[in-house]
């Protein structure tokens, strides 16, 4: 049993904190001290981060402190911190990615999202713990509620940190289910934007990844991108997130589509009775629950992703391998078991099974485009349960599949370019369960004001 | 004058010289030796490399020699010698980018492209020179017809040294003009492939640039471009260069139609009387040549394109200001005047501008779909007439804007996004002017036999 407890659960906020910033009642500065305190209270168990800048930070939050005071913050996310997970570039602190053949690895340079936190004045405290390479092989992280489970992957510091009120908010990363199913573990907000819709900088190797943000609430999720997408725009040749500077307001949907994913069938018993019961709160306010059965549209739509996994890897694996392979061809041995054995799966592939994958997965984009017009999001868990027990590898013994958990719930959305917003809405065996809404690319902040309605019901 | 003679030019040809490696005739060895003593020649006026890796390409070219003898050759390229621009990534040789920011970079890895290229047995010999970041700000190289004369850039050393003789083959890049237009002014057979048809590796920042390939002849730079893309595949997400393994067999076009391009107004009057003679002897031949009178559609396809410099000056501007900025503010002073001045033009763009330049080349992409069932093809001039005069910059005078010529006939196909092929059909004032052949994305391969027939015409 988890220790979490919706009810009682406040996750450390943001945007309710700057008005007494204006009159000094409150500083960036006081702020940053109790973001520290819990870090030192927790961090031995929780294993978040990677590194900690407190000295640049500190300095960081002095001078918004001034600009709050003089009545001039660069941004209203001025002196807010934030953690970046360690597969981003950072100028002042390594980036290693969690793995051996990238360990001192310094660029001295900001990922394009980091340098625009920066210019809106965000304090950027550490870097994030991230299973290696941002794929299945875990880091020391655990999760906030429970430390024998896993936090979820591959954003773990991210949404760990998040989760034991460490920090208001993360950046992470998406390509499979690296943001959304982390966060739902953690009983973070998050989102995963549409494809292409925040610069992701150095990152662009693969074709669906993303960065996104893990948050306490709806409010500093959408701060946060805003100013991102305002300032370095969205990926090249693609359309940058978009939408009111203010977070959207809470908008209750009239109909919603249950998305199942391939995750459906091998959910447990208590996860599946516990959404169940949400639906039916939901249809019990008049709002309209669209399943399988209510047309042919939903029917192929999920006959589209009832492979998301195989294809999302099919696709990620190919696009990783020239890199990884490179990286071990300098540093042999520089890369976990559990990855060598993904890129020697990748490395099996052909550009024909590749090509078929993207064929694929437009085809499935396709399928949720002819969805859209038949209600205003679709509903999905976020993550299949609870957050599983990690024990870690056992030596001799077979590596776990998915030491991070079930990615089942989370491709969809990536493979179909599709924002994706997780809230804190459930809870089993004491464990926060998140669900999601998911939109049309582009439909972020549609996604982003439905997921706020939802998250207002308590 | 230059001494450029289309009668008498011979490129130095791969396809036609293997024949002999078979039984011992010839070998790549030897081959090697052959550019090599023609670098030794040129190489103090023309000054292509940057560096030479020979002890690398004899120890390769003696292992390709061996497959060969044994009937085993990797693939039809095996043991040839082929120049990387500076701009990508290489094992054994820095990547310096002729920029004093990336002075001493060498991250002993090999671009998507080049890794493919050894796998196919290529025998990679040197990094040509590059203009600084592939932007104007020129290097060293030479025209080999006309030393006074630029060879264009930015990929001018590879231009330059495909068309002294040097190699057979080097590697391009191009965001505005910077293939097509040095192997315009450098009597090269090129193709810039459709965008994303070859795999970038680490150069994925802007979203109009491609690898292309720099030869003596169709074959050639068929036979390279389709072994890299049968091997590491287009960019992530797009769809790889595809055709047959062999080069397409020549294909005479029905209907052209003519692309006059922003260029044409300011072009001189020999170069502009000796395309039109061209156009004439095709006319002449029952080919029809459809111009902007001949249908509404090419008059709306010409003013979509009539501002490409500007559209894709504002969308590659936005795309590179992060990470020049960036290497900046590591490398203060690391960046030439007139690169700053673009960085800082760029900078002052808002996501607004950048936005609207992307809206404009989809229009000016829709508005090429829509002249594609005209014709076999589009054919422009591949450049403003002979390369121009380069005296260098004068210490105190304005920079040059183009010292490396005019990209007005190159921006339209980058982009459009389209397959562009320049063949070395004319010459002005003793200097080679290249002729292109441009199709709809993704018929690159009907591209290259078009161009095929127009340079068998001789």
């Amino acid at each position: 049993m988890g220790n979490y407890d919706r009810a009682t659960f406040r996750p450390r906020t943001w945007h309710d904190a700057t008005p007494a910033f204006h009159d000094g009642g409150d500083t960036p500065r006081a702020y940053l001290e109790r973001c520290l305190e819990t870090i030192a209270a927790r961090e031995p168990v929780v294993r978040a981060f990677v590194v900690l800048n407190e000295a640049g930070a500190r300095g960081a939050a002095d001078a918004s402190t001034a600009r709050w005071r003089a009545g001039r913050p660069l941004s209203p996310i001025d002196g807010m911190p934030l953690g970046i997970k360690d597969l981003l570039e950072t100028r002042d602190m390594p980036t290693q990615m969690n793995c051996a053949a990238m360990a001192g690895n310094f660029p001295k340079r900001d990922n394009a999202a980091v340098r625009a936190l920066r210019e809106a004045g965000a304090v950027i405290l550490g870097k994030t713990v991230t299973a290696e390479l941002g794929g299945a092989h875990p880091g020391p992280t655990t999760n906030p509620f429970d430390p024998a489970r896993t936090p979820g992957g591959s954003s773990s510091g991210s949404a760990a940190a998040v989760g034991a009120g460490m920090l208001p908010a993360a950046l992470g990363t998406q390509v499979g289910g690296s943001i959304i199913r982390p966060a739902a573990y953690c009983a973070n907000v998050a989102l995963k934007p549409s494809q292409g819709a925040i610069h992701r900088g150095e990152r662009q190797t693969t074709s669906q990844s993303t960065h996104g943000m893990h948050a306490g609430c709806i409010e500093d999720v959408w701060l946060t991108m805003i100013e991102i997408a305002r300032r370095v725009g969205g990926d090249p040749g693609r359309a940058a997130l978009t939408g009111p500077t203010a977070p959207p307001a809470a908008r209750r949907p009239e109909r919603l589509i249950v998305m199942e994913t391939e995750g459906w069938a091998s959910l447990d018993a208590p996860s599946r009775a516990t959404f169940e019961a949400l639906l039916d709160r939901l249809a019990a306010q008049g709002i309209a629950i669209l399943r399988r059965d209510a047309h042919p549209l939903i029917a192929r739509f999920e006959a589209g992703i009832a492979e998301a996994r195989a294809i999302s890897a099919v696709i990620t694996g190919w696009e990783n391998r020239w890199y990884q392979r490179a990286m071990l061809d300098i540093h042999p041995g520089g890369i976990s078991a559990r990855g060598v054995a993904a890129l020697e799966r990748a490395e099996a592939l052909s550009l024909a099974d590749y090509e078929t994958a993207l064929a694929l997965r437009a085809e499935a984009q396709a399928r949720h485009a002819r969805i859209a017009p038949l209600a205003d999001a679709v509903i999905a868990l976020a993550c299949p349960g609870p957050a599983p027990l990690w024990p870690g590898d056992a030596p001799g013994a077979p590596l776990a599949p998915r030491p991070t958990g079930d990615v089942a719930f989370n491709t969809p959305s990536s493979m179909l370019f599709a924002p994706a917003v997780t809230v804190p809405l459930l809870a089993v065996s004491g464990m926060p369960v998140g669900v999601q809404i998911m939109t049309p690319p582009g439909e972020d902040a549609r996604a982003m004001a439905i997921a706020g309605w939802l998250d207002g019901m308590r």
